[in-house]
């Protein structure tokens, strides 16, 4: 297919697939189909190893690298953890013990604290600097404005800028503060997204941002949302949910299976995973923090993701030993479209999906045109 | 545009539009579209004098009528004005009060009563059984799956039942309870929405209910966003909001001022002025109900109905004398596309733009293919 972002990146398809997983990267993009890599759970010396593990499988074959940007790069490193209110500590030990989730080895809470690290200030520039150094086509920010450094640095090696937006206004920002490709995302979107539904946000984020090509995110995991993400004007499609289900996927496998059993109407845009309104499975979890009488409220990010992350780990360990009030807990960001997610399939096969369904959309189409 | 569902009908571009305004429905359908004269407003005497001044005006090309009807006809009429508590009463008065309302005739609360009769019990079967008279094309029941005697008096006359839902089990619900169109609305739409959006919903209801044609409704009001609606697999589309700003539109002059102005983030989906959530323009009215410290909140329906409609009326009268306060709390059902409209066009052009609109998305969709 061509469209001129498709041309512009050398990809066959323009189905770009976010994913954290470095085995559903290669796999989209040796599929024809253009990876990103979410970068956010590397340290950069880890990220610089799964770069070179996908390099030495695509063959020269374009892929991208997403890098969850602060606003800012700058300022120094901080404790984050010690603003953590105690209350907080006390609801997640509380919820512990009214799911009976057995404790932990520690190591999660280590790797959380180091997590945050990376989300606060600084640590965004070394994984941008690592990513960088590889032979990446795209580099993305995930939320808000790319930094004027991400984008200097960016331009000096060539390497096109991607942002995400839910808003029209937030597209206008965003193109003026250096984005090459504006990623358009719905509110039926997995993770962080705004309120507007990609039908409606798709075409008005097309005719303000003029020339820049916009990719469509939100409620895309066949072929007939391809087509349709296209119709509103999209060069392409940007999707993180449909991957989750795949072979290649390191989702937990009870929550993969939470995954594979779920409607569209059980995810839940939440503040209690990260500090801003991410959508995500339902689950105890997210009831307890947004709902129960006794819960202090999720904070803001990136405290409430230092508090979450730690406790996920937890819950999720337990939930893989088969503890039942970990299950009921363990959650994950997905969209809407977790509803048509009902059997596992290998990355390729999707994308090879959606390539057959675009075709047989765009030709039904055409016949009613006729 | 030759749809099954379309030819059919005997409709030659298959654009539903939803408006309680006669002026629109003979406009659109004499463009070629189908219009669906929404009834509530009436009694069946005015239904009947609406109907007919149709009749004269589209030479016999389709139109539809659509009832809301309650889950159930049958019982007997009650005072249910009798039911609405007095703290309820007391906050609107409070409202009026804080927004320097003046007080109105009286008549605007009378005529709400006589409203709420017609969405509590009998008062259905009266404007159905009017419906039935005129050469009508289609009948839609906008709430819960449609009662057997609306489907067997339909099915007596030939004529089509549509079913409005927000998820696949309603839609098979519907299917069962007789409806021979479903019209799938996201939750982006205007009025009484759900929580799926119309990109992950479509395709999702097209797959269970087999043969039976699905129209998709939320977020439709340009001819990109129909033909991704029919890349979803719909036969057909259904508009409401995009005829609340032409020129024939009843709307009150100051809430379609606020229309134009607004953008997609300007609406919610609140119980405040139905009892069950229904997408609006947010206004001092949706943000007291839903937030104000003293509000009682919302009623079930039809008894916030009934409170909000006729304090509505008295707000809307005082809003086109200029009230400033009641500007404030003057608002009306409508989607998130209220962002794109912002002219005043006759309704027979939005039809010519979309069908044109229409016609350029499924060329670009073909020469991206090729």
């Amino acid at each position: 297919m061509r469209t001129e972002l498709a041309d512009r990146l050398g990809v066959e398809f323009p189905l770009f697939a976010f994913s954290h997983c470095r085995d559903v990267v290669a796999a989209v993009t040796n599929a024809g189909g253009f990876g990103v890599l979410g970068a956010i759970a590397y340290s950069p010396a880890e990220l610089d190893a799964e770069l070179s593990w996908i390099d030495e499988r695509v063959g020269g074959r374009p892929y991208g690298v997403d890098v969850l940007v602060p606003g800012k790069i700058e300022g120094p490193r901080v404790d984050v953890a010690a603003f953590i209110p105690d209350r907080h500590r006390d609801f997640v030990a509380h919820l512990f013990r009214k799911y009976g989730v057995a404790a932990g080895s520690g190591r999660e809470i280590r790797s959380a604290d180091e997590f945050a690290g990376r989300v606060t200030a600084a640590g965004a520039t070394g994984l941008i600097d690592v990513a960088l150094k590889h032979p990446i086509g795209l580099i993305a920010s995930a939320l808000g404005p790319p930094p004027p450094e991400m984008v200097a640095r960016a331009r000096e090696h060539g390497i096109p800028v991607a942002a995400l937006v839910g808003t029209v206004e937030h597209a206008r920002r965003q193109v003026a503060a250096g984005a090459d490709v504006i990623v358009a995302q719905g509110t039926e979107a997995g993770g962080h997204t705004g309120e507007i539904s990609t039908m409606v946000l798709v075409p008005q984020v097309v005719d303000a941002v003029g020339e820049v090509p916009v990719l469509a995110a939100g409620g895309i995991a066949d072929g007939r949302q391809m087509a349709a993400a296209m119709a509103l004007g999209a060069q392409g499609v940007w999707c993180g949910s449909v991957w989750l289900t795949t072979e290649e996927a390191e989702t937990a496998p009870a929550v993969k299976r939470k995954m594979l059993a779920a409607s569209s109407l059980d995810t839940v845009r939440s503040r209690s995973r990260t500090g801003k309104p991410a959508r995500q499975l339902k689950s105890a979890w997210t009831e307890e923090w947004d709902a129960a009488p006794e819960s202090p409220g999720p904070l803001g990010m990136p405290l409430q993701m230092l508090v979450a992350e730690g406790a996920m780990a937890r819950i999720g360990a337990a939930a893989e030993r088969g503890e039942p009030g970990a299950v009921e807990l363990a959650n994950y960001f997905v969209g809407q479209v977790v509803g048509q997610l009902d059997q596992v399939r290998p990355a390729r096969e999707v994308v090879y999906a959606m390539v057959s369904e675009f075709a047989d959309a765009v030709e039904r189409l055409r016949r009613l045109s006729e």
